[in-house]
């Protein structure tokens, strides 16, 4: 993919991110040639999603190299240490850093060479994310087709999956795009995603891109739609996903899942094998985050609700393996059984 | 009810209205000592939910007929069609002015006696409302403690079903006043009910002031809330309930009834006989309204979603009365075959 929106581009020395912050009302493009401006980048979450986080900051460390004469590698360490502090909690972050720090320990007598395989690492990153996303959509479209043969199809998903999250086309998001450039897609029903309106700000910026007809609902909306005959699948992504098929992914998802099989409309998780814990055996033992109350009683700083009244706000919730049609990676669709098939796709 | 927080008071040819556009962050209550300005309080919604604007609408014919001398029939006449036209398609309100009409037929000859008689119409439709409202309350209680026998129960609601729409105590709000009077409230999960934030701002108003236990959450995170044991049972009101229990309530309800169903929770529909239209069959039915999209794509006027973005806004979903644990009016509670049960409570 290759397109003028993309979130993150890096060239000579120069990473460019898309402003999310901004996002979608203003369009800004901000230019960084330095590892503490991209170290502000992630922190400041200028770009956001993990694997976004991670192309950047192994852009970040071929900034670095570029702006020292030879590797040394106390400072290199220092470096990595630097950017991983950006976002601490954020796993991918660290994760791709460690694999940046073992080409500078093989490379770190040749800098020149270091510099471009630094850089070549980034490129690959991205370009093996989309082979992968790619993989899943092709996985999910023989399986909805499957399900339910139609000319075209009416897909509802929830919070944000694009190529904004991830760089290339993305999980669920990338489902949707994948079809739409076969022509099967008849609209996009895009939750709002509360609190945080993950999908009426950024899905809708990357279908408005894409140039996919869709329409924004209200989560209250699901049922209304199912009932009506709207909706022929849902999508989503995932945070986590554990032994038995249970899967943590934004608030919400869990509602649509029990509504989808009330109505017995196909639930889909779409989610690279590193979103995969089979360590954990059911999701139970998954923690949930929750996060500042001001997300749901204020809108841009302006309260909302009484001064007296507090709010709760769990960020994630859990759905029932059981309630999931089927679960895709990169290298397949798991179905039913999840103890079993899980991992037969890892 | 006697409290200073009430949305319609009424003294001597003076209305006071709680204008509820400046809810919860402002308290401001409006005058009103003509007909034109209880038009304009109908109209501008100053005054919302159907038994406000009902009563709202007898007192401002009793201000009408405290500025006349003696009573003309004509005259009479066009001004309950003028209040009408405050909100035309408010069928309460047409109704509470057709038997103020009746009113003023039978006791035109004696204008001060028809004005007293006006005035102590209001005054009884408001202690009525109230009356049934305590009614609904105590068979919700008997019936959840009969479901499950607690010190303190956790209620789920959504929208907005207090005292600022009902005047009195309401419907399930005043099923949630009942149980805290008793002190039996743990606490109520207050939904927020996008698009249009009913829950908080207005039933979290209405909390804060009765003093109850309340947290705000957004609708996402009702299976959450579900699965994680903190809900013992769901209370919602409706626009309409026919035949087969099958009911239109603000869009989301439908989802609460699906979710409920799935962790085997309680979940109650509340409202008056004059709610239940046994005239039609099933939920297929009635007509869904759309309202305007900008509700959805922008937040007080500030732009929310992409430009290009398009929102669908069905402000009402239909509950299948199979979902429902039981429907609750001021004569009973009707379970199971709603065919035969509603009957039995009309």
């Amino acid at each position: 993919m290759e397109a003028n929106y993309l979130p993150i581009k890096y060239h000579n020395g120069i990473l460019t991110l898309l402003d999310q912050r901004k996002l979608p009302l203003e369009e800004i493009f901000i230019d960084y040639k330095t590892i503490e401006g991209v170290h502000s980048g992630i922190k400041d979450m200028v770009v956001r999603g993990a694997p976004c986080i991670g192309f950047t900051a192994i852009f970040g460390m071929a900034i670095w190299l570029r702006s020292v004469a030879e590797t040394n590698m106390d400072e290199a360490s220092k470096a990595i240490n630097f950017l991983k502090s950006a976002r601490p909690t954020a796993v991918n972050l660290a994760f791709e850093l460690d694999r940046v720090f073992e080409i500078i320990k093989e490379n770190f007598s040749n800098h020149s060479l270091l510099i471009s395989k630094v850089e070549a690492f980034g490129n690959l990153q991205i370009f093996e994310s989309e082979k992968k996303n790619r993989a899943m959509a092709k996985f999910a479209e023989e399986d909805l087709m499957k399900k339910s043969s139609k000319e075209k199809y009416r897909i509802l998903t929830h919070c944000n999956t694009g190529f904004l999250a991830c760089g290339s086309i993305g999980t669920a998001l990338g489902v949707v795009q994948n079809l739409a450039e076969k022509n099967k897609i008849d609209k996009v029903w895009v939750d709002e995603t509360r609190p945080y309106l993950q999908g009426s700000r950024l899905t809708a910026y990357e279908l408005v891109k894409l140039g996919v007809n869709h329409q924004i609902v209200v989560e209250g909306a699901a049922s209304y739609l199912m009932r009506t005959g709207q909706v022929d699948a849902i999508f989503t992504g995932a945070d986590r996903i554990v032994a038995n098929g249970d899967t943590a992914n934004k608030v919400g998802t869990s509602n649509l899942a029990i509504i989808a099989k009330h109505y017995n409309i196909p639930f889909y998780i779409v989610a690279p094998s590193s979103t995969f814990d089979l360590e954990t055996k059911t999701g139970a033992n998954i923690e949930i985050e929750l996060r500042d109350q001001n997300e749901i009683l204020e809108y841009k700083e302006s309260r909302i609700a009484p001064l007296e009244s507090t709010a709760y706000n769990p960020s994630f919730d859990i759905t029932d393996g059981k309630l999931i049609t089927g679960i895709i990676n990169e290298n397949g669709i798991a179905h039913g059984d999840y103890i079993e098939s899980l991992r037969s796709i890892l």
